[in-house]
């Protein structure tokens, strides 16, 4: 039973426009084999070892490398969709590979061109699974000299892939210097917690992350070593957030897409129509009809929002260095105004497609709560007020406050 | 830890008017000691034998019997308070005792006299626990009659408290009519599904019953009987319906007290001001006071509401066999934009406490997601589109559409 | 032809609580009065002489002052319900009544004891109307000595009734010192701007207010005088913000409740079905019922609080020099609460009624827009969203931001 | 002082996609200059002869002609475009050329082919002005033969455009059958009620309409004459109602637009910051900050799917006579997802941009409550709740309840 097989063609418009459409059926059928066993998984609580597995398979995790170097070729705008359509049946395993992309990226565009082509073709020869233990909440971790390399020592309370990355990317200070590591994720010393206990997201292998005395080696530390105090960061570096923001957006539509989705279906198959509705199926209740409709319309306009916000990206992308600080800015705002408007919408339409169904549709048997948990997780990740602010504060002052996640 | 244990004065004041505050105090003794286990119990999924025990033991079981038969003789509006009391600790229990109260007047309010007073002495002599299995939307059982009593056959989806209940009412059918039974709930032949399996209310007990050859007496036969076809029905019976849906109102309300009350608490214990806030804690982030200030004035108008419409309750069920048809009308047309208002208000607190209190509030150990999987599960009872077309139709037609639940 | 007249019962139940309920009766007879004439006297923009001539008859002007100095003795609570009455019919003339109580009453707790009975004395023998010149936004009019009395110079971008009142309240400084007079409305030098040219409450007279070396008497002066800098003010000052709120808050509710009533009225006599509806009259068109009902729901809400409210700034006020900050505090935060309530919903009924009323509802012949225009135009008097902010300040950190409005 | 010229680039990156930029620019200053007259003109009443010339001379009455027929050539998108950019200074004009375009077409749909290259030969070589009088909720108007042609007789309460119109559209019935005229406006017997008095779109001459004994030709009926009783309509014909929608949706979000970009310099210039804001300047406010973020990204989102909408029309024009059922009904539930999702941002917008500037912004002088007074009065044109129910019925049972304006 698949939350894609049966999907009205009513999203399909917006995908029509889609250059390498192959990504979205590859995606298409990964999600349909994903929802055959996505509520028993969640239930269940089972690692992602075999869903990573399909992600590999599927060629979804080189999606973005060039083709040169044997990746896809593929842009961020099909990214952005891929992880999408992966949304509508698994939020957890959309986010696993949405911070898999970003992560990748953060450390290609950080390192030195040298490094980038090495990692890259590493990356995808080895079809590397890339992780990151970088929340900027908790402290650093520490870096210290050791013979021709380092050690590494911290603690993260959040990490995001790691316990089953190839490579686990994270900031740490080196004396008065921050650095950005790519670090192998089968070092010696790496503790993975395993204590991501949320009620949403539940398969995204967020827990905690300590490191104890861990050897790095010079070539793991990404970009000039050591670090000039002033030097600029590369251009494409101020895109990460953004970038990252836009992955959101993208699962949570997705994840809004498939509860609309799973409601029509059950709308159509199982709901009874109310004892005084005096119409003789639930799909001609004034009411649902409504309600769908409206929560429908709600999610065609953000899910063309998030669209917009990705051809803009593509567009600050594609000036490469020359990516001046308005226009980044421009971008970047557009993608926390789709990210204002895509929270409010998954929320509330996770929660009101109950009204769509009725009572029996609460039943742990369809798994629809995971729908409303999932957003209501991810979505805490950054105070979505904040992004508010941040789009008011472009259009009223011509500035954004600067991101302290990555400076 | 409990919810009601540092609880804040904001919402004494409606409080202040009850005249019986004692019942308030013993509800909050109880549901403080709900609260200490109620994350535990609904991840464990604990059948609530020990919380009904609670119940009895603190009288609240024969709150609403008379005192002359050894009941406390408080009155509805005292009912609706202690249930929205419980909710803040524990939605499931207070379900429980909302509906063991209408369930139990359901029957004493169809019962002749004689077998009213007998029922109320047993009820409260014993402190009857009451369930019930009245789904409108299943077939009706069927009774028959067998020797100098009668046999009781048939299935119903759901049902309310049943699997623990002294006694369980439930309609029949008699050939041609229709007839209210209270049923011990021990006699052999009645099979409980435990199949209640919602994502919400999980200690409800709400499953399905099955009756085998049900042994019935005459004397478990409620009114008259064999009943006339035509004789209207007692006044007050028209009262099951928004009273039932009352208590409702009250839980749900009651939950959002109990997600906010956590909430702030959480704010002010736990919650780390955001880093671009400027504010040193949690408490003072201005999205965060205007947010809770705005959820605040929103419940604190529902609860108004609410009791307003207890107030029109209370004085409808004092008419006695004098409640004229517009008076009753009137009455559930406000609760029943209680209904309304509470629902909303409380899907909308329950799921936006997390906005305040930020991400690391979704971890399992707080349960916090259970106030929204509760509200969640139990509105959708009946479609509340359905009440709002009502409250409308009494304002502009004058008329409610006649409720099929209880003819 | 007026909204009240036909009003419906279901907004009697909160008022059959009222003790007095004469005042209500008197206030809804002047109520269906205005309401013969508001669309056209708001068309015309006409000064409220009439009006308030028939607030005078009414004894609506003397409503709040004690029975022994020949006043009504009635209740803040009663005003409050007056208030929301007259709005129904002419939110303009409510907020003229509203301010009136206000501005006498922020004078006679100013007052020392006996100029506050002479004062007293002289309002209700001469059935005086108030108005105040006190907009906190523009510089402090200055007071300086002239042989006997004084001089007072000054401009007041806004003022309020001032253009026809007897006395007119504002405060001045005197040097260091800040005073409180209260001025005759007939003195010479006192010039009105007549420029008050909002979008709504046209007829409110609220326009600038020149002093052009206005004599000023020593008795003119409230309190104390020369004032001790470190005198703490009277308790009950404390109470004149969240009365004028609650005052404001009434205003609204009643605008919404005319409004509604207006709609209601017009669906049933006038609004077409829907050519698609299938439904004979537009009363029984489901969207408009549910959307009704909702509406309405709010409303009640809304009212229920503000009901509360009252209840609460009435003990404050009984309580007298005994009034702790506290006590104060939680008082004035059920009122802010209020105002949050009531101005979103407010303007969501002022705004909605025409999807209930349809497109020919926007004839400038039923004047409907002004309900919306009026509402729209008050609750700009100070920005909810600090009001807001001040419930969750309450609520979380258990104070309030000092309101800078009246020191 | 031009809502346009001030403008920031954040709306600009959804129009960089257009192809004949020009026309954009073209309505830009046609914008300006409207937007310099705005307030007045609204105020006057005055009816909009100087601004239907300003179309003409601008080239925009003739945009979507052929170019081979002396016209622009340009697409619906661009009309759309043209449309939103005019309403953010003001939505009648916005409103008169969008009933333009729309009964133009609707003509030309209709006639048969000579017909149609004779109409756009005229309506370009003239440059004709279109009207109509089509509202179907009055009776058909009565057409009968009078020797060589014919007499039409009947009335209708609204017209458009009609008062100033080169050609009217109307429909007639001619004894069984009902057939499309498109009557010269200057013919004897047109009588202009001029009774337009909606306190919206005030400028839109959209006021009664009654024919006396009025000639019509032969050539002034459209298609085959008499009609075949079941001859289908021309394919294109059925997306009348979908691209009259479309063109409301986008004067919608240009009035939105338009409110957005005036509250921005009214914070930036105007504005004072609250008292207990502790900021310097209104535009660092929080509050102001995060809803305009809010109302900014919603308006995103709206007009990114009423662009998608645009893109599917467009496709569905390209179709032809080919265009089938199925494919004409998703991009009309496209469109009518744009009317649902734009009405509600739109009226949320013009009645919130009021919290970002605060009372003073209320001023007549200002004449910012049009942008809510015109959103108001059009949204009504036809019930919105209906258009979700559509939306709903396609996306549940793949159908759209049929239309009955344009069978």
């Amino acid at each position: 039973m698949t939350a894609t097989s049966t999907q009205p063609a009513v999203f399909a418009a917006d995908e029509r426009l889609v250059a390498g459409a192959d990504w979205l059926s590859i995606a298409e059928q990964v999600a349909a084999r994903l929802s055959e066993t996505a509520v028993a998984r969640e239930r269940a609580g089972t690692p992602p070892h075999t869903e990573i597995t399909w992600l590999r398979e599927a060629g979804l995790l080189t999606l973005l490398n060039p083709k040169e170097a044997g990746g896809a070729g593929a842009t961020f705008t099909d990214a952005f969709r891929v992880v999408r359509i992966l949304a509508r049946a698994d939020t957890s395993i959309a986010q696993i590979l949405s911070y898999h992309y970003l992560l990748s990226h953060s450390a290609f565009w950080r390192a030195d061109q040298e490094q980038c082509e090495r990692l890259v073709r590493q990356s995808v020869g080895q079809k590397w699974f890339w992780g990151g233990a970088s929340n900027p909440r908790d402290a650093l971790t520490i870096l210290t000299a050791d013979g021709d390399g380092f050690r590494l020592n911290g603690r993260k309370t959040f990490a995001s892939n790691a316990s089953r990355a190839d490579r686990i990317t994270l900031r740490a200070a080196f004396g008065d210097a921050v650095v950005l590591i790519a670090l192998p994720g089968a070092n010696d010393g790496i503790v993975h917690g395993n204590d991501w206990d949320a009620f949403g997201q539940r398969l995204t292998e967020s827990g905690s992350i300590e490191f104890h005395d861990v050897r790095v080696e010079r070539d793991d530390i990404l970009g000039l070593f050591p670090p000039k105090p002033d030097a600029p960061l590369p251009a494409l570096t101020t895109l990460v957030v953004p970038i990252h923001q836009l992955l959101f957006v993208n699962f949570y539509l997705g994840t809004a897409e498939g509860a609309l989705l799973e409601a029509n279906r059950y709308i159509r198959a199982q709901a009874k129509p109310w004892q005084t509705s005096g119409v003789a199926r639930a799909s001609e209740d004034p009411y649902i009809l409504e309600l769908y409709g409206s929560l429908h319309s709600d999610l065609r306009a953000s899910i063309a929002l998030a669209e917009v916000a990705a051809t803009e990206i593509e567009a600050a992308i594609g000036r490469g260095a020359a990516l001046a600080p308005d226009q980044r800015n421009s971008a970047a705002t557009t993608v926390y105004a789709a990210k204002v408007n895509s929270t409010r919408v998954a929320l509330d339409i996770t929660s009101r497609i109950f009204d769509l169904m009725g009572a029996r549709s609460t039943s742990a048997r369809y798994g629809f709560d995971r729908f409303w948990r999932n957003v209501r997780t991810h979505t805490l990740h950054d105070p979505v007020a904040y992004k508010a602010r941040e789009v008011g504060n472009f259009a009223l002052n011509g500035r954004i406050t600067s991101d302290p996640l990555y400076t």
